[in-house]
């Protein structure tokens, strides 16, 4: 019975990954497990079920395919770094054989009301990653490699939009040169949130 | 017939920016407009021709909400900031009742093989507003209102993502504080990409 589910879970991540949140029905889940409804339904209660489960495992994937690498780098800027190359296009570094199931939740349930458990989940999942990224951020100013007077939360807040930029052009437009706008975009951030002595070094070794 | 059919395109432009293109199947257009799906096939031959339809008039509105305003301001800079301002939570500025459809389908169709066409409609559409950013950019470089050597598909990509992360941050995370972060990163973006003196200037006021 664990067994099952555990292979029904590894299956629909996969698709959660390609076909998004509104893509993953009992129905297609079914068909791509080989398994009838009915079957689906001793393991699952509802479609929201199956849903809350796959975000879970999505979790666990980004987990390991994101943060672990990140948490082996020294503290401070270089696991900054890491952490945001190891994420930009991690769900293909994770063969899900699609893109972020998370930040296509975004967009799939923006107008779904303040009580939808997926919804809730979805956000709990992001804040929880935005607490990481503010906490290694702030370690990088411990560090003094970002600057003490640095609006942290608008740094994160870009940073995330640095991601979201870049699956659009990776994934959607397929812009071969989406990877190194997103790095540039970063150094550029990182450039500019450094204390002044540091950014004085940064721009006079690009030269 | 013909008034028929800019009623169904009215409404479902509507359900376009709160389901997205997923969300928008012949069977929920006719429960949403009154009608038959027979009553529906006698104006559109497919789902496709509706998506394809709606996308188009999501462009119409978007020109309307967002590209004409702008063209009233002087060009340069100016019209750059009303572009940005109004592009921002343009969908609900048009009473449309949900998000934008365009980004939305940027994360539905990641997917989808090259030859799609609702996909390639998409594509275009994006491909031919980033070419409106670039010419305004370009215009601002030829007020001197930014630096003649500006990596302009840079400055335009970071654009492109300022209005994503607001997208995510307004209508997903609901952080009141949405906008002003946008405007923030616009204007640091804006400030960076001036020319060494004037950029001088604008840090030396902001102080």
């Amino acid at each position: 019975m664990k067994q099952t589910r555990e292979r029904i879970v590894a299956e629909g991540v996969g698709l959660l990954s390609k076909s998004g949140l509104s893509g993953v029905t009992l129905g297609v889940l079914a068909t791509q497990t080989g398994m009838s409804k009915s079957g689906l339904f001793a393991h699952f209660k509802s479609k929201e079920e199956v849903q809350l489960q796959l975000l879970d495992e999505t979790a666990r994937v980004a987990q390991a395919t994101v943060i672990e690498p990140a948490m082996k780098a020294p503290a401070g800027l270089k696991r900054l770094r890491v952490l945001f190359d190891r994420w930009l296009g991690w769900s293909e570094k994770a063969g899900l054989g699609g893109g972020c199931a998370v930040a296509g939740g975004f967009f799939e349930l923006d107008d779904a009301p303040e009580g939808d458990p997926v919804r809730q989940r979805l956000v709990a999942m992001e804040l929880e990653f935005r607490q990481l990224l503010t906490a290694l951020t702030n370690d990088a100013i411990k560090h003094g490699e970002l600057s003490a007077d640095l609006d942290v939360q608008q740094f994160v807040w870009e940073m995330c939009g640095l991601y979201l930029n870049h699956h659009v052009s990776h994934r959607f437009i397929r812009d071969p040169r989406a990877t190194k706008r997103a790095h540039l975009a970063f150094d550029e951030l990182v450039t500019r949130s450094q204390p002044a002595k540091r950014r004085v070094r940064a721009t006079s070794r690009r030269r």
